[in-house]
Formats: structure tokens, sequence, C-alpha cells
């Protein structure tokens, strides 16, 4: 920790400086300029830092020390490989979730299943609980969504990833489908992080609209430190100025993150575009960025989706999809992991 | 709904036609220079113009109803007014919301409640569960600190306001406090406003960080629509590229949310700046505005707090603002609901 | 200048170390917990802290100072205070520049000038030269404007601002006007600072919709280094997410650059919002915050304004408005400058 | 033009409907649950909506045509091809500039100059009038940095790209080099777009931190309407709240911009993180996503760079870059111009 003061007096400087031995640290300090920089050497708590900031004087605390841990390089240099069933995230094949925003019937998501699965994808995605910003809006078929999941994803040899939005039905979730996800709007859903965390299963982590980096390692660093070790990031844009696109997808995440960290970081150009158009580019893109996996919104019937239709690629655009992230994996010295396709649980 | 066609083909055009009269709408269709603009009219469910953005030939489609009722002006002319206690947010009256980040003891909360009261405050704050970026950060008293708060709020006199942020933890804290606080984090976690809804409380909900005026809007239709009648908006910031400040406090919020809707906003100056030197200035500003209540966050020992230290009054500088605050909102015809204190239910 | 290093090896530190010397600076080191932190006490150039940024095992370097000097609090205490005629900046009145986003004809100018002079506004505005996003928008009565501008502005006997967006017509603008404005879009705009800091003319200088706190001062540096002495600051909203208003006003930006710098900061309530029913409340709320003056747009029928016509007031709205402001400004311990009215050069 | 009016009066309706019929248009008239929808079709100038905004019972007004005109799809179906020397952009090949942030002498640009052409850059960039935030950093070699780039372009053979700033200066740069750069500051610099389209040189258009995809096309449009036809435009991130990059690279833009306008469409990843080790990843997402070309800032010795070292590749970055670049462009069918080089002038 680093303390700048401005002009500081002699007893503004002694309470710091006091502060700081208080806290178990070691101060050494600097004068440069009218500055004063005291730089706190020791096993401090990064919480601590606010209360300097508000001693007089102190203009501002500079934190020397990442606030995440389990989450970092630092705390392992290799990268983490995350399976769920047969597949794995972090290796160097580049597996793909496909499926459709939302299970809207056992017909639907069979048709979509089966189409993915030919088309190369290894594993399913559909959602049961929806979290919606109108509550006029379909909110999902919940309880019955679930069945559907295990019943077509077993039927079709593809483990699921479905959302849980709801700390109390996490266990319930947990029972039907082989991976957590945490939508980006629960991202800082403490209370779900931490039930999550230990109901013993991998965790899809998506980015939040408004997150930066670092929050979303901490939010890696509530499932990590929760119980959880099988955590894969996943970059789905944030909230930007730009209106011709839903959010703006921040493709530059994926290798500061995997600088920054060692999990696996996937991309999902469906919510990150909002633009079925754009979804093919930004998936090309998202794999010569060097992402660990797509999770991309496909749709039998694009305009007769109850969500997210726009979005949405047929299956016939899927497919064309597939062939090209392949040529494009190749040229990054990766593959994706179609063909053999994910084994069930 | 309004659909803009570019350059549709016949058959574009006449199956956009024909899923609008499926939907029970009755189409208008006119072409001006290359777009064909489709205006339906009729009882459209808002979800539903998702379904035809995705048609061939559709550039995009408007929505001309606004997707909130119940927190529309149109649903309620005259603005309503929520009572807390003997508080009331909405009326002539100015409330002042005060107290510490944390609940982090009984002494340090009674202190800050005592000071709060004295200085004019009608309702005090103060956090049992604290959502925290870091795990390893201060998470609260939790149920002990719900405790303090109940004991406290009844000792001096005031209604209290505490956050909840996990859907099972609802009824808990209705026993103990006397207004529900939704927090930024949590504007868009729907299961917990589901659950709020029904709590028999009145409910405050600040504005989440990347949360544009329609979706805060929304969340509040998720409370009118679950069953409560006694919603607060209360705006705390935006996230932005500025980074001197911790939020941008956008204060345009308060007319234009009136102008919308007639539901009560209030402002919380400390989590808008981050910084307790703008905090004066940014109080006065939002009264000046035309809001109907502040939060401030105060502590006795600013540097000894355990969370939000550098944004924190001392009980000094509060006893100061409200001072000021007062001129201010005779200024505009209002008062500061001080001296009488709100009344314990 | 402070260095962090991240697990650096003696090779990589002594690099280091060498070059700050190299810079003529003094590097003190210090380790903890894997991290190598380097302070360089002494005059460093702020432009220098990028070379170290390369170097091997460097993590970030932390700047000390402040980049801007003459802009500062440290360079000045006091507040400085701006005359442009009659009219004065920093001191304890608060001007109210008024007038129309663009000059039109001298009939409109004349007639919105003498409604602005008779409600209280001590300054005019006018746009002659117009920064359209459209080529094909007006872009206002450019030589023909400004003689109107000062035709008026002696006649009705108050001293007015334009803006100037072209190094080349800067002495040419600024025989017309009083005080010269650089708008948002060219606050970067280092050939026109240059030029307009020699014209011997007080610089109104608007924040740019992209340019946070430190980079608004840093413009400001620019004219104060290049030899204007008269530097008003002009808060006038940021690009942010939202949408609802045309650009989100920053005001704690006023509290904030009153803090860190001596120069008098002006409030721009119509481009901060873009919406006329939001220009009263915002520009009351500004006076409470501390603005040193208000710049807003009228317009006799704004609904035939070639410009702007949805964020400017009529005169009669304009009129209601300074009269309210006259009660907030005695509420905050000043006065609107109205009724003496500004006096011509 | 559609205008929204919300529970309108009769007269409110007739003042609308006039105004249309007096501009020209025909209004067509429809009522839906309160709202009053009026289409007017014709050949409206766009700048014109603004003048409805402002009419009592006016909700919103809503544009139908596009804003631009040369610039978009509708006008030219098929791609841009713009040639500067030898090279082509918007055709198969993917060209690659490069070269330093800044001229800083004749050896350091040769010795760049000489690496990027054997690495495979067809075109060299380097500035020699550089737009710095603060008035204390390096401005560039001006004059002397022209100089020297087109001697090093002739003596190498390539052709060379630099930033031009000041209208006054348009004349002198052109006749130095190939290709005329519009930097981000100043892309909305209007008097600068009118003088720089009539330099009979190609335009770099970069976009500007705070650009939507609309203003940036209208920028595009300034350019075109004034008299060059040759408009490359590069995306080089815009401004958010993550701080983690400089800028929030928007490869999204690539592909949307191809959707709706004819013009070529480069990336600038250097720029658009400020992080040299993200500039690979990005180099090969942005071939990935479509990009018509790349522009990379290296240095032979990035760390004694007088600007922008942090960002900078050295030449041994950048050969391997190109290598693998090379194997992404085969993947989604392009190439990488390289080898042959571009032919000089």
């Amino acid at each position: 920790m680093i303390i700048v003061m401005n002009a500081p007096t002699a007893e503004e400087t002694a309470r710091v400086l006091e502060k700081i031995r208080h806290s178990g640290l070691e101060p050494h300090c600097l004068v440069d300029r009218g500055k004063t920089i005291i730089t706190a050497v020791g096993g401090a708590d990064p919480g601590r830092s606010e209360q300097f900031e508000r001693l007089a004087g102190v203009e501002r605390v500079v934190a020397v020390q990442t606030p995440y841990k389990l989450a970092s390089r630092e705390f392992r240099a290799e990268n983490s490989v995350v399976a769920v069933g047969g597949v794995t995230f972090g290796a160097d094949a580049v597996p793909i979730i496909a499926g459709p925003c939302a299970v809207e019937s056992y017909d639907q998501f069979r048709e979509t299943a089966l189409g993915a699965k030919a088309a190369g994808a290894v594993m399913l995605r559909g959602g049961a609980f929806k979290p919606r910003t109108s509550p006029y809006s379909f909110q999902g078929l919940e309880t019955e969504g679930l069945a559907i999941l295990r019943t077509v994803g077993r039927e079709v040899g593809l483990p699921v990833v479905t959302e849980v939005t709801d700390p109390r039905a996490v266990e319930l979730v947990a029972t039907h489908a082989d991976m957590l996800q945490i939508g980006a709007r629960n991202m800082q859903n403490f209370a779900l992080l931490k039930e999550v965390a230990q109901a013993g299963r991998p965790v899809l982590l998506k980015r939040g609209a408004a997150a930066d980096i670092q929050e979303w390692l901490m939010a890696a660093e509530y499932l990590l430190s929760g119980g959880t070790a099988a955590v894969v990031l996943c970059e789905r844009g944030i909230r930007t100025f730009e209106t011709h696109t839903r959010n703006t997808l921040d493709l530059s995440a994926v290798p500061l993150v995997k600088h920054l960290s060692h999990l696996p970081v996937i991309v999902d150009p469906s919510h990150g575009t909002g633009n079925w158009r754009l979804v093919g580019p930004m998936a090309r893109a998202a794999v010569a960025a060097g992402a660990d996996g797509l999770i991309i919104e496909i749709h039998p019937w694009p305009e007769e989706a109850l969500s997210d239709g726009p979005q949405s690629l047929t299956l016939a655009n899927f497919r064309q999809l597939t062939r090209e992230l392949a040529k494009v994996a190749a040229a990054v010295g990766r593959t994706i992991n179609s063909g053999k396709g994910g084994q069930k649980r």
C-alpha cells in the first residue's frame, strides 16, 4: 500500500505513520516536491486501505497487491483446465456451447440440441429461469424447463449448462444441469455466488455489464474461496454509450484475463452483440484472440423465439459458422472440439 | 409498435403483415424512399416486438408504449406519497436518512443515531448484510447487526432502513427494519425483487450502476406488480469513464423520473461521489433539483470505519450540512423534515 | 513517480534503477511480498513515465505529481476571478449567460437578447460557426452571424461569447466577441487551443464529452501556458450509456474542479440534458452545487429554431427560471448577477 | 420521420400536422392507446426533425432514413476499394501499416521502416504533429518529421500515412504523405475535415473515442461530400468505464460498419488496447472479424520511445505477429498483403 499525501503537516504525517504501524505494517517515507509518499510494507488486509483515505492530508492510497488471490496467475502459473462431462475448457480444444436463449418446449429444445450436436457443439445451453427486464415478459419454463434440459441432454448425449438466479434454487438446478451459470446481472449477487460455490458443479461466470476486469476476478474469487475449483469465465459485452449493438463485446478481456489469471475464458458473441449478423464475425474473432470456448444462441425458428430471437442463429447459420471456426482455430494452433461430442456424466 | 423495413421484397412485407395480424394487431403500411414503415395498432404484449426484429427485411422495431405501466405517470397522474413510520417521501418535506455504511457495534450505531437525530435526520440507515466486492472484506454483522438496528432505532425513536441481499433473508430483515433497501448491485435481482414485493414493507430501490431510467422503472414495476405499493427510488450514481469520482451522480434523473413516474425519488450523494468533500455540494444540488429526500453516510470516526470511510461525513460535517439544506429547501418551496423526527411504528 | 514491479529479476530491477538515475532522479527501492516498489524522487518530466512502463518486469507506473501546473490549486490557492466586460466569474455573483444555440437573423438575436437581459442575463451567447454532426445541417451564419452578435451586443449593452472552431478564424472572432468559446468537440483540438491562447480574449473552455477531469484541466493548461490568464471552465455533460438525456450532466465536477483548481467553473444545463424540461431543475442544482455561472439556451420560438430547439427555453420559461435561481443563490450565500447587467468593453 | 405524441389535444395534433404539411411532407395519423403516431412521408431534411420535438404534445421523433448518404450501403452496394500507392484497402488482401507513434529521428524511423518492410508491412505510419494531452509532452518533430517521413518512405519504397491536426497544415502534410490521417480527437473537427476533403489525398479516418457508429459515418460523410472519394475508416477503441485497457477496442464495429457502409475499415490494436501484450491477440481477432487492414505501432527500442512505448511492439514481436496474421487471414479467405510491398507513387 502506498499513501500519497499532499503538503501534509507534521502532525498529519505522524498520524498516518502511527496508524500504519498500528496495523502491523512498516512505513517508509519520502518527500518529493510537496508530496509525501509513504510505502507501507507487510501483510496488509486489502480492505484496510479505505481507512487511510479519510485521514487528514491524504490525497490517495494506491494498492500494490491484487485483491484477488486464488484467481491470480501468481497463485497458479499454469492454465486451469475445467472439465464438464467429457468437455474441457482451458486446454487446446475450443469447445462450442450452443442452444436457445430459453427452453420453450421439449420439441424446440430437442430439435435445437440435435442440430447443435450435428454442427459440432459439444455442450448445450438453455434457460429455464430467465432474468427478464420486464415482469410481463416470458420468465422461462422454470422447473419444467429444467426437466426438459436434463432429458434432452441425456438423449442427445451432451452436457448442459443453465443459469441459476436464486440461491434457493441452486440445489434443484444442480441436480438437472452439468454446469451452473451465473448471469451478468448476478455477477455481484454474493448470496448466490456463495451458494453456487458449494453446489459441487463447475460454474460459468459471466461478466457483469458494468464490471471491470478486477471486479470480475473478485467475483470468481468468491466462488474459488467458497469451495469451487472449477470456474470458467465468460465475456459477454459491457455497457457503453454505443447503442448500435446491445453491448460492446470487450474481446481484449480475453488476452488480458489470461495474463492476470489461470482461469479459462470463453466468449458469448450473441449477448455481446445482440445481432445475429455480428455473431459469426465476433465468434471467429474470439477464437483468434485466444478464447477457450464459445457460447452461442441458436434457434430452429428464431423469428418465433420467445426471447432473444434477434441475436439467435438458425441451425444453418450455425453449421456454416462451425466450419469457419475450425479454420480459425487451426490458424492459431487449436482445434474446435467437435465431432466427438462431450460425454455425459 | 412501428416496424421499419429496408427495401423489402413483397414477400417479406407480406410475412410481417401476416405476423402482425396473427398477433391480433392491425397493421398500417407506408412507403417512404426505400423504407417501408408498418405501424401495428392494438393491445400488443411488449415482449412481442423481439419476434419481428428477426424477420427478413426488418431493419428495426420501435416500441410506442412504455414497457412500465404501474410506475408511469399515465397510470397515476399525482405524486405518490410513501410513508415509513412518521416520515413521508413525495410530499413537500424532504426527509434526510443518515447513518453509517455498516452497523459495526451497538456503541457505534447508537452514537451515530443520536448525532444524526440531533442534526435533523428523520430516519436511520445502516448495513447489516454488506455486498462487498471482495470476499475478504468485512461482510457486515448480519443477524447481530439487524438486532442493533432495531434496538437503536426504537431507543432513538427513528425508523430504520437496511439492505436485504438474499431472498431467504427477506422475512427476517422485514421484522427488524421499517423499510427494505434493494441495493444497486441487486436492482435486477428479480428473485429478490419478487420476494421483497411481498414482505409488507416500503421499499427503497436503488438505481443500478449500469441501469438506464427505463430499466430502473422496470425494476420498480416488478415491485409494484408483485404486491408493494410503497416504492421510493434512489439515484446513487452510474458507472462512466470518469474515475475521479466513485460513480457519476446523475442528478438529471431526478426531474426526468418525476416527469415519467409518480414515484418519489431520493438521492444518495455518498455513493454517488465516493468522496466526503463532494457530499455536501451534491446534497444541496439534489434538493435544488427536486429530490424527495436524501440518504447520507455519516460516521462518528470515519477514519476507523470498516467500510466506506472515505465517503462518510463526520457528525460535525453533517450538522453543518443540514443547516445548509434547510436554506436550499426553502429556496425551492420545500422544507427539510427535521426537528420533529420520524415516529416509530 | 512510483514504479511497481512484479517479481522482477535482479537484472530487471537494476535496469529500472539505472534508467531512473540516468533521468536525473533518485530511486528508493522496497520489496513487499513479490512486488518491488521503486519511488523515484526529483524533478521528473511527467511524460517520462511512459518510458518505464515498457521495461521488463514493470507492472505499472504511478504518477505522484499532477500533470497540470498552472491550473492547479497548488499553483494558486485563491479562486481566480475572470472579468468579461463588467461581468465577473469566480466571485460571489453567479452570472447567467443566455442566448440561442445559433444566431439565425438580426431580429431573432435581438429579440432573444432583449428578453435575456430583461430576465436578468448579463452576457449573451449565440453561435455563428456551428459544429454540426451532419454536413447537411445548418452550419451557422458564419461571418454574418458574427456581425449580428457584435451589433446586438452593443445595442443591448451586454458582452457576447461565441464559439470558434477553426484556428484561422480566431482573429476574426476575437474582433467580434468579448469571450471565445472552445466547444466540447474541440476541447483537445490543440492547434485551436494554442491559437486561442494568444487571442487576448477570455476563454470559455467546455469539457469534452469523453474527457475526464484531468484531461479537461490539461486542456486549460494549454491555454494558460500558451498566454491566456482568463479561463472559465464549463461542465456540459459527458457521454454515458444513458440515452434518456442527450448527455449526463456531471455536476459533481463543479465541487471537484474547485477543489483541484483555482479556475471558475460554470454549467451548461441545456447541452447537459438536451431537454428543456430538465434545464430549470439542473440550473438550480448547479447553483446549489457551487457553480460560478450558467450558460443557457433560450429562443423566442423554440419550435422554429434551426438547431437545438428541444433544449431551448422560451423567454417566459427563462424569466421564471431566473427568479428561482435568485432564491437558490441566496440560499448558498451568493447572488445572481442580474439587474445591473454586464458593461460592454 | 415518425412523430409519437402522448395524449395530445386536438389542437396539438393539428399543429403538428400543419407543420408537417408546411415542410412539404405528407402526414399519416394513427391512434394507439393514448399515443398518436404520425408518419411523415416525403423528402425531409434530416435536421428538420428537431423542430418537431419541441412542439407541445410531442413525446419523441424517430428518424426513418439514415442521415448519411454517400457513406451508406444503399448509395453503393459493392465494397469500395481505396488505393494508396500500390496498396489497396477493401479488396481481398489485408494490408498492414506499421511504424512508430512519433517520428523521432531519421535513424529511428529508417530502422523502424526497414524492419517493418522486412516483416511484411506495406505502408508506414509515423507522427510528425502529435496531439498530446499535456502541453509539456513531446509534440512531434513537425516539419522536420514530415521531411523524414517522405525521405525514408521513398528510400524504403513504401507509402506513408501521417496525422494532420491543423487545417493550415493540410497542404504541407499532403505534399509529404501519401495518405492523411484524421485522429480520434479530431473526428468531429469539421474545419479540418472540410480542408482535408479537398487535399487530393486518400484519408484514414479514426473513430472518436466517444463517437458512435452513426457519428463516425457522418464524419466520413463530411469527407465524401467535401470532395474525397477515398476514405478508409479505422476503429481504435472507445472510451468506457474499463480502465485496465487504454480504450475498449470495439471490434464488432468492423462487421457492423461493413453492413451499413461500403467503406473499408481497418483496426488499430495499439491505441485500442494501450498494451503491447494485447496487440497480437487483438490484431489476429481483427483479421478474423473481417478487418480490411491493420495499423500497428512498432519501435526498435520501445523503452526509449518518446511516446506510446507501452503499446509498441518490438521489431521481433512484429515479425512474429505478421507470420501469425498470415495464417488467420488464410483461414478467413484473405491474404496478408506482404512480400510485394506497396509501390511508391
